[in-house]
């Protein structure tokens, strides 16, 4: 949709690290389907739902799929999503005897959901990395520097002396705070989804528990006693979550970016940005990209929130929607976070320039 | 700004109920100004910045400080805030004896993040109020209409049978977890401010963190070990809090007006909004503003975000944007429950038609 | 909703100015609805739909109504918009020989979208006023200033040298077109709504046409071939240059209080605002301010584009959605205009510093 | 970014054409360079900047550049921009006597916005003739089943008798004055961007004007006598557009996702989207993604109006956000074009069910 923003494009690299982007590439999606209905099969084994030799056939026939990824992409455009296709060609690809452990129970929202989840497990993880990685260049800046004396300034304007450790602790006492909400966050998007065709695990019958909890286990991730597919505001909660910390960031980006104003010349930075114009210039361009991500994040996060306006058992204008925006939103977090590292670590000198 | 939202105006009513609106009234904050520098006075005095007859004597004038409403309100335009000339005619009412318990140490924005701490409080009590009586009414439509069989819908076509229990849990079980997300968000929004004028609270030495504490507990607020001047992701968080009820409350209004229309009729509501044309109408007004009262709060919460991009100390752009949309999330949202709890109260049929 | 933004209240001053935000007021939607629903019964009779008799009996007796204020704004809680009960009043009122000629062939939405119609006008023609005087401070300041050279400067860092006509042409320029723009807006803005119950004046058969293009001359607004009840680019077009108008606005306040720096001083302003902790302060409020009110209006501006998606013939959910935000909009920028002339007016001194 | 949304993604068709999305990869951006570079040498000679013979083998050299791409897209991480580094490799390539006509009195902004102004004409030209189409489409729609009643409804209730004709004019009617304002809009998008360092083309003295004035009519854009650097509104505008566009579809897709519910039936659709559970199923999807989009791109919206507060000469954060968003949007108004008419011929009957 918008090819400047992969890390392959010309302008990419400011805008996505390869880490998060592949994060979301039709591989993983195709890898998270298949342990999905791996997983089922196997559980509903284990439960009853079928016996132990058709769970087990059909677990070992769906972990050698192979599908043809082409046509999936194409039946997207005409069933909405690609897996109603994925079914298919997994029903036809399974031995007809297994074919009672297959996607038995789940509908496409079930896999699509759980992929998510997993992916952002995957996120989740890196960000707490990344996280303890600024949070530790931002102390070890304030043991450098902290005492240095420089400008307070309030309204733009020099107001009273300050310490650049009180500067710097405006930058990194949020992100200690965002590394526990993300503590909290996590298992409610790192939750498995099965509900089945409306949601309420009815094909099941009885086994629906049964075979959710288990489920959940074996793809370790969190078991809900109610599905969620049009209950969404924990992926709202953290997109929030996402927004707060590229805003957090967005913050000392513009301090910097002001600091590093001839005139002010509060911080000195090495490996400024050139200019096709200008040589002689040394662009603070990691600052003011974090001014852009967090103002591109904020942009974003109320198309989650409309997306709360899920009607009935599933909507499919609302969530598109959430797929539309909410992986850009963790790339470009991600994406933050290595830039804020980066320019950290570009910091030559900060305090006052005599 | 636009009168038209206030409960007083020709269509305020259902934009805005009085006991939220009322909340951002002139003399809420006067009055949490007023408290703010009587504690403080009195705080100087325990933790001996100045002696205990200074301190009782300011406390006491404070208290009865009544301020020039007019002339304060024409200040704000040329200050940006109200409380510079708060602080002048204080310290001109107060005998010059008491002057040095008067204002010592503290800035605007202490005053004025404090007394957004205190109103919270007070919105924070009802939503807590709202949505027990809410979940309540939800579990008592679930105890009465919870078996009756209804059509389970899936983008917007008929699915397969699902129950009205499982209809109504997807609009109460999120309510649940709103009243948990609440609880963990209070002890962070009902905080002290306290910094000073560059947010280090340097101007009490070596008692600006025994100031704070004891401030704290004067008014009944949480204490911070920094002040959030120029951290303001705890409200952008808050904002968020209120975006996520609303939303979940226009995923209720919208399968009500979804489930209102001649030919679906899975719910009947009594009192249904008229017509000028067509008297015969029974609108389901309340559902319907719940989606508009969503709608208006997602679109609210990105302000709350780009206000994270807070400069330096102070920000003269940032913090005012926060003004100009917190307010009427709060209010949109006490008005959304209270729609809500209304139009739940007018239901007296649900489930398949026949 | 959020008292804090009118021009009443503590905080106020810097969100609102009076003379728009009073266009807003409940007398104006009044008089709006007595004086389309007198040029409705004149028409009436012109046409042939009534006699002349009962026209003028109607349009006479209309023109002496005074609505009871309290119930309708009461009413409006449970229609939804105030017209119901408005008109429910006003048949009360005339005399029951006139009735043929009282809201005959229209709905709620004709009447409060030609309100619309007609504060915008009142709005327009204080915007084109206040362009061409902000135009003209700008001229002069070039005039004044414009040869005297000052840095250029690109991504925050010192470039080459420009003078200060370069920057303050980028401010007044795009003034130049957005008044080219309103003056291509204002006959899609100010147009006369009349489409009856479900938008195709089919209430009146054939007359309905003649009664639309009559009632538009009387009431000095646009004739539309066909309502516009469900079809709302045009409103959301206006919001955009709204919005606009304010970012154009909120770049010249970005600069000014960019070079308003102290290292920077390019720029020397008079009455500066001051601080409650810091009396050396002149801090350049209204500067910032004006990228407080871009932010502002530019958050807004989505909710006008959402409710684009009008369901059917009137949506209950998008329509309010407009009345939430439009007038808000309205007032900020009629806002930032008076701030930005007064803003320019402070100003003492432009260019480089020595 | 958000792999996601491409069309060669699982998921992507839904979200991307290739027409459009292949507008902004990389190649096109090059060649835009190139033919920038290409006709500024040209011109540097026609206006005697340089001699004619320079020009010449400056212009032919040009125009055989290859580019290291991977070079290039690792540079703009540093630069923030590909065009430092790609006017390095460029200034490398031709001969140094050729050097005086290369990248004589431009800078990277030049060189971007001018290939957004080429990329933007060609989506202009794809637009013109979508709505074209889509307008003939919905003619012989109108043709057909324009005089079958159907139910009018307001508030999501039934109100009085329509037609077919009242109810499908309000899709078409928005976009003819969609198609007249881009009209409008076409020559302020598709401009010439040359102004060099600071924006005032001073580097070519007295010869800016004319060099601007040639290079226009070379690639056939709008000349503007003054470089936008700073001044976006024109981008701004258009991105509404482009939401009035997809918003204006929303409305459309909303209408027929709730005509083709059961017991409403008013619209009958071939090629419904499937179901991975429910067989059965004939989902409206197209109708759906219209309204998914219409909220996509009233999402973005906002990127662009906070673009505008583009500090001084060339903003490092307002910028990138206009390129973050842009594309996207663009490429989203032309996918929802190309749903809209594949939806409009899945129609086979609209109308009263009976």
């Amino acid at each position: 949709m918008n090819p400047l923003t992969s890390h392959t494009h010309l302008f990419g690299q400011l805008f996505a690290v390869p880490q998060f982007e592949t994060l979301w590439h039709s591989d993983r999606f195709i890898t998270a389907f298949v342990n999905f209905e791996v997983a089922l099969a196997q559980v509903l084994g284990t439960v009853g739902v079928v016996d132990a030799a058709t769970a087990t056939a059909a677990a070992r026939a769906i972990s050698e799929f192979q599908p043809d990824l082409d046509t999936i992409s194409a039946a997207a455009l005409h069933d909405g999503l690609p897996v109603p296709e994925f079914a298919r060609q997994l029903k036809d690809f399974v031995d007809s005897s297994a074919l009672p452990a297959v996607h038995k129970g789940a509908t496409s929202q079930d896999l699509i959901d759980t992929a998510f989840s997993v992916i952002l497990r995957d996120a989740n993880q890196l960000f707490e990395a990344q996280l303890t990685e600024l949070n530790t260049a931002l102390s070890d800046l304030e043991a450098k520097w902290g005492t240095v004396p420089m400008m307070g300034r309030t309204r733009m304007q020099a107001a009273l002396p300050i310490t650049v450790g009180d500067r710097v602790s405006t930058w990194r006492l949020p992100l200690k705070r965002h590394a526990e909400r993300l503590a909290g966050l996590r298992p409610q998007v790192e939750a498995l989804q099965f509900g089945g065709a409306v949601g309420n695990r009815a094909a099941l019958g009885d086994h629906g528990e049964a075979v959710a909890v288990a489920m959940a286990t074996a793809l370790n991730l969190t078991h809900r006693p109610r599905a969620s597919h049009a209950m969404r505001e924990n992926l709202a909660d953290y997109a929030n979550w996402l927004s707060l910390v590229t805003g957090s960031l967005g913050k000392m980006g513009q301090d910097i970016a002001l600091m590093a104003q001839q005139g002010i010349d509060e911080i000195a930075l090495s490996g400024g940005g050139g200019s096709s114009a200008m040589p002689h210039k040394q662009n603070p361009v990691l600052a003011e990209t974090l001014v852009t991500q967090a103002r591109f994040n904020a942009t974003q996060l109320p198309a989650m929130h409309h997306a709360l306006v899920h009607e009935q058992e599933r909507s499919g204008s609302a969530w598109p929607l959430e797929l539309m925006v909410l992986p850009a939103m963790v790339t470009t977090t991600g994406t933050a976070l290595t830039h804020a590292h980066n320019l950290i670590s570009q910091i030559t000198r900060v305090g006052a320039a005599d």
